[in-house]
């Protein structure tokens, strides 16, 4: 196994763990930027590295695209191509390709480019031979992630296609002999609890270095989301970790991981930003609200990072309000910080066997907060 | 007088020189980047600290609309508002009103607002009260800036008024007693060589603290850029900066540096960065080009900068061709790092008595970019 995992604390379901891979080890709860084509957006990694962050998430399906997962591997990686020497876990595309209404088959997935138009084929096999390439110290083998909405049929059908494609990523996986690369297996099954479960168990059988909980966080309420989550779970094994895909809103977060979810990945705290919302102690703040436009406190006083050190909201709002991209730049770093910090506290409630106590706080600030969606 | 200049170093008409003020000292022949609304675009104060930067430049024209110059002084002026400590130079609004085609009479401008279509009036009286407000260290008066094409009347025409508004910007900055802020005059004559001298004459006759050289770099060659600053120079006083508008080009800087300018703007070396074009010292690089696609090297391997340490052409490459914001920054801090190490290599070059060789290699490398327009 390229991928250990440690569990550290507890508090309840609750877990603290470490992670240890060739390239280091990471702590979890964690919270995972999104760096879609190889960067977040906005930033650099020089700026994930002055945050803190531990682990990226890539986007397979993106990156194959686009620059091309060979023209990765042949400036060293995706490692060396963007300059980051945290670890990098790449997404293999299922969700996107699902996203755009792609062909599915018992074989594969074709789907046109969002870039030209051009046909592309992914199967298991390909999205493993292309997470390779990237060289992501932890790969996700090729789901079927079906619309919230989706009758019986068509989730029971998601769920055989994934458990299969599973079983020929692990082959693959395997055939390929990548060392250093992990691979997590992806549950299935919308917000049926019993399919949940028997994705679950049917998963944990393929003995991969880690799991996911995929197709949640689609449009789901979040006590859809945490029913699905509780039955998967409970099937999952003790010694491997459980990554929720999609979600990163702070009672989300606290749920999930009052559940025994690990690692998350959220586009919430980075789009919330460029629109002009910051994450804080007291809740959402809409930058671009007139109110801040004498307004010379920093976007969260509580706050202890470097863009709260420095600049008023009434500088960041005139910033958006004019079009500047330093604002959209400078309120990512910020949410990035704040949601860091949190997961940061949600560990340390973990450990002081707390969590009850900060998830009640946080579900009383974030009410109006509406669950993210990937 | 509230400004100090002292000369260094020289090299035929080449100097180098130290400019003081209450908020410190800046070293001359300098660049300075050009932060229209408050920022650099892309780049927070932050940045411009780590790039070394010592003075920039904002423009009364777009704050006293965006954010008002009565909020930017309840928010403590322009260096708190920013969060800069460095000098800062406003452009009194001139140039911009000039090119959104305003009319002007004797007394002052009428223009309407790029943000809401709303109606303005800047007198040079009210152009010094907004810089006031903003609290730069280094004003502007209020000029007129003609059309390159403009007949010999209109010429005329706008030197009268210029030195007129000369007349009123300095007795209006005497009333307000704005200790710390220093004002200068501009020039103006277009590129008629004798109305350029008489313009300059009649500037220093109002006895300000440095005197700018606007109207060019408004779509002329660079010799007859050249031939229009020359005759300017000769009239300016030696113990005062000498401000050349609007001009940031590699040889454009070393060629007025030779005939005496001091201190410099322009938004090339930001602008050609978001349009995914670098400076280096084998001259311009369009990084977009397909060319360096797989290409390793930094934008520049003779450039110290974090950008060049850090991340290649290729990488950068993909991050513009996919519209990843974090290119346009990253590139943006190379270039003006390398603008900024190229006006420092014409100032060890004028200590040394080498400027002349300097120029002839930078006429040869850059030979093909045309000379800059504001």
């Amino acid at each position: 196994m390229t991928l250990r995992f440690t569990t550290t604390a507890t508090d309840g379901a609750a877990r603290c763990g470490l992670v240890e891979t060739p390239r280091g080890r990471f702590t979890t709860p964690c919270f995972m930027p999104v760096g879609t084509r190889g960067s977040v957006k906005g930033l650099s990694s020089a700026d994930l590295e002055a945050l803190g962050v531990e682990v990226t998430l890539a986007n397979a399906y993106h990156l194959m695209l686009r620059p091309g997962a060979e023209v990765v591997a042949g400036m060293g990686g995706i490692h060396r191509f963007t300059a980051w020497s945290g670890h990098v876990l790449t997404d293999s595309g299922g969700y996107q390709v699902l996203s755009l209404a792609a062909r599915v088959d018992d074989d594969g997935v074709t789907f046109r480019s969002t870039y030209d138009g051009s046909t592309h084929r992914l199967t298991p096999e390909r999205a493993v031979a292309v997470q390779g390439l990237l060289g992501a110290d932890i790969q996700m083998a090729l789901d079927v992630c079906p619309p919230l909405s989706s009758p019986p049929g068509l989730l029971r059908q998601a769920v055989e296609r994934t458990v299969a494609w599973g079983v020929r990523a692990r082959d693959a996986h395997r055939r390929e002999g990548r060392e250093g690369q992990a691979l997590f297996g992806i549950v299935q099954g919308g917000i049926d609890e019993r399919l949940r479960a028997e994705s679950a168990r049917r998963t944990v059988e393929l003995d991969l270095s880690g799991y996911a909980i995929g197709g949640l966080s689609v449009g789901e309420s979040r006590s859809e989301m945490l029913a699905a989550l509780a039955p998967t779970v409970a099937e999952l094994p003790g010694d491997r970790p459980r990554y929720l895909m999609g979600v990163g809103d702070p009672v989300g977060l606290a749920e999930a991981v009052a559940l025994g979810a690990d690692m998350f990945d959220c586009v919430l705290p980075t789009r919330l930003a460029r629109h002009g919302t910051a994450l804080t102690a007291a809740g959402p703040l809409r930058l671009r609200n007139a109110t801040f436009a004498q307004d010379a406190e920093p976007i969260d006083p509580t706050c202890p990072c470097d863009v709260c050190g420095r600049w008023s909201r009434a500088y960041l709002r005139h910033q958006l309000v004019v079009g500047e991209a330093s604002a959209r730049r400078l309120i990512t770093m910020h949410n990035l910080a704040w949601i860091l910090a949190l997961v940061a506290r949600i560990r340390a409630a973990v450990r002081a066997g707390t969590l009850t106590a900060l998830r009640a706080e946080l579900a009383n600030r974030w009410a109006h907060l509406p669950a993210a969606s990937q």
